[in-house]
């Protein structure tokens, strides 16, 4: 099951996770376009008592007051009792100070109030404009609203609350068996490119019905991410907001830990689900007109694989070429052999695109065929691969082309 | 004296550097445009007998044919006798394998013949399309032409020669006083972004007057080209030709070498000449409506400097908000976040336009003015200046924006 979807009528289709819900309100924070139904902006998931959860924050070290926030309290939970994520688009609460602070916990505070909870128990995330304070007027107005629309089947709603600038709302579920008993993962994410105009970006919430040993849940995320959202780029820019949950509510009948003799398998099931959602940030890529899976085989180690897949997937000369439909092996190979690796020669390295081979022993390939190149140029996804020919490490990233439209939407102006 | 020049007029001025000779020749490598003149291609340097000699090449490991060439003669050059730079345009060579160092031998062999001097003596340099093999044929058929060209007054045509993209020729001189003798420096170079479809780019010829010994020479030169044209990027993207020549003909009066009580100022000229063309070379980037000078200031040290100043000027999304004008201080701190500096805290780091202080504390200043920010954006020369705040080392980069017409040069097809 893969589903990246616009509309709605997947969530009839599905039940939701046990002990998840969601509840979304068009609060006002996200701008409303004259004419058009007022979009939702704020999303609430409650996970049941007794849920683990693990999550992910930016590494960049200019990060939003939620982060900040969201990381302290993700120390001092109380997973016996209910814990909430609290997640607003239209405002990123990002190089807000002290002022950005208060606003975090005021907001939060309203909520809590409303559910009767401690303040501790809910993580904030924010997504938007960079620079402005977070109102906390919607929070206050729209607190007993979000709080009795509580139901296990908002997925999707969720997925369209959190979104910015995407341009479909990203859901993803999974469904499969651990002995005889049905294990559910299901997951949302936001992001398109990494900034626009503003924007601060990646949210990811995955929940699964499964009990998951605390140790082994924060190993398999890591690891998750390590294979999905950290092996996309857009532009190379990172955001000041991402954040990336994964929550267990244990209400299956399924319990895992690292010895379990399925706990590969599960951890496989949640990688997978992270990349589709990764890829569907990639497709959604701002501009993009191209999605490119670049992977890089024949490496000493993985560093030295991603080293290359990132300089080859960040270039702007080899992005723009993608965006011509222009095999230019030339670029490729230029931006392979500026990626720092020791000793590298270049005569041993090859290019294919789509298992077509059009670069070899330091040149074009005898006999290359340029229309035969530019047919697989033409089309909307591509398998870019590069063979080092020195080692047995290989690592894959997915990237978009550089377009007009990229250019276009970040240089439009933030008001 | 700073010229970047684009008529003749200066040659007139200029009465060249002792011990130094240029020819050009229109031999069709670059191709002609119809109903236009055809434009030179082919520049020759001829450099005294006892000229000393350092170059720096391209550290990206996929290098052109004559870069390799260039590189294995340089260690055997017989500096008792004259030596030659043979230049061209329109063609890399870069990309083509033993093909491609035949054309190299080749196309010296044939200047060689015509100038009864050992082949060694010729220095071979190419900038242009990659891919494709350097053609021998216009070497062979202008070689006498070339040969009886020389001419110590043809630096303007030579910088023309070597034009690929470039819309403007770079030239510059320098002249002072070592005690009461003269010392001239004069440079040409080239490149326009980094590589335009296929163009493998920056190439650079500096020759003074001076008698300057071989090891200082070589360390001048490296710490020229560390102030100057490694203190450029336009797109992070770095070429597979990019070389540059300092000679000194030693045919004026003056004799430096590292002891010398005038030593460091003649490093200094030599530096600041470097820069004037480096800059020369970001004010005629592909596409680029802006120069840009960024300061970082308050490092610990000058590697953490340079790892802000090139993670802000080569984010796509900082360059975008340049050309569209927009003073987006959220970007450029989240690019500063991103750079990878230990121990960080953004709250600290303060960034101004043009002195014009708009981020500090960890985001917008207080009393900041959108519209003061704004007039500073919509210059064509801004100075964004970044103090980390941790320390004293400084360092300055330049830089363009990214706009339409970044995309729509690097996306047009090859042929």
């Amino acid at each position: 099951m893969s589903n990246s979807v616009a509309s709605n009528n997947l969530t009839d289709l599905f039940e939701g996770i046990k002990g998840a819900r969601w509840a979304t309100v068009a609060s006002g924070i996200k701008k409303n376009v004259a004419g058009q139904q007022a979009s939702s902006d704020i999303a609430l998931l409650e996970l049941a008592a007794n849920s683990h959860i693990a999550a992910v924050f930016t590494q960049n070290a200019f990060c939003a007051a939620p982060v900040q926030i969201a990381k302290q309290q993700l120390e001092r939970l109380n997973t016996q009792d209910k814990v909430y994520c609290l997640i607003n688009a239209g405002n990123a609460n990002a190089g807000t100070g002290a002022a950005g602070m208060l606003a975090v916990e005021q907001s939060i505070a309203a909520i809590a109030a409303e559910l009767s909870c401690d303040t501790n128990q809910i993580l904030p995330f924010s997504t938007g404009v960079i620079g402005e304070v977070l109102p906390v007027v919607p929070f206050k107005r729209h607190a007993a609203q979000l709080v009795n629309g509580l139901d296990s089947k908002h997925w999707l709603p969720a997925a369209e609350a959190i979104m910015t600038t995407d341009t479909v709302a990203k859901f993803e579920q999974e469904k499969f068996l651990i002995g005889d008993q049905t294990v559910t993962i299901a997951g949302i994410a936001k992001g398109a490119g990494m900034i626009k105009p503003n924007m601060a970006t990646m949210l990811s919430y995955i929940v699964t019905d499964a009990c998951v040993d605390q140790s082994a849940l924060v190993q398999c995320l890591d690891v998750a991410v390590n294979q999905s959202f950290n092996r996309i780029t857009v532009d190379g820019d990172t955001s000041t907001n991402d954040a990336c949950v994964l929550a267990a509510t244990g209400q299956s009948k399924v319990s895992l830990d690292q010895h379990h003799s399925e706990w590969l398998l599960f951890c496989q099931k949640v990688s997978s689900l992270l990349q589709r959602l990764a890829m569907a940030i990639i497709r959604d890529a701002e501009g993009a007109t191209k999605f490119i899976e670049l992977n890089v085989h024949g490496g000493l180690n993985t560093e030295e694989c991603l080293k290359v897949a990132y300089t080859v997937a960040e270039s702007p000369l080899v992005k723009t070429a993608f965006f011509a439909s222009d095999a230019n092996w030339g670029r490729i190979l230029a931006a392979v052999g500026r990626a720092g690796l020791d000793n590298l020669d270049t005569n041993h390295v090859e290019i294919s695109l789509n298992d077509y081979v059009i670069c070899a022993n330091g040149g074009r390939v005898e006999n290359y065929s340029e229309a035969h190149a530019s047919d697989i140029m033409q089309q909307s996804e591509i398998k870019l691969t590069i063979n080092l020919n020195r080692g047995s490490a290989s690592e894959c990233v997915w990237t978009s082309d550089l377009s007009h439209d990229y250019v276009r939407i970040n240089a439009e102006y933030r008001t």
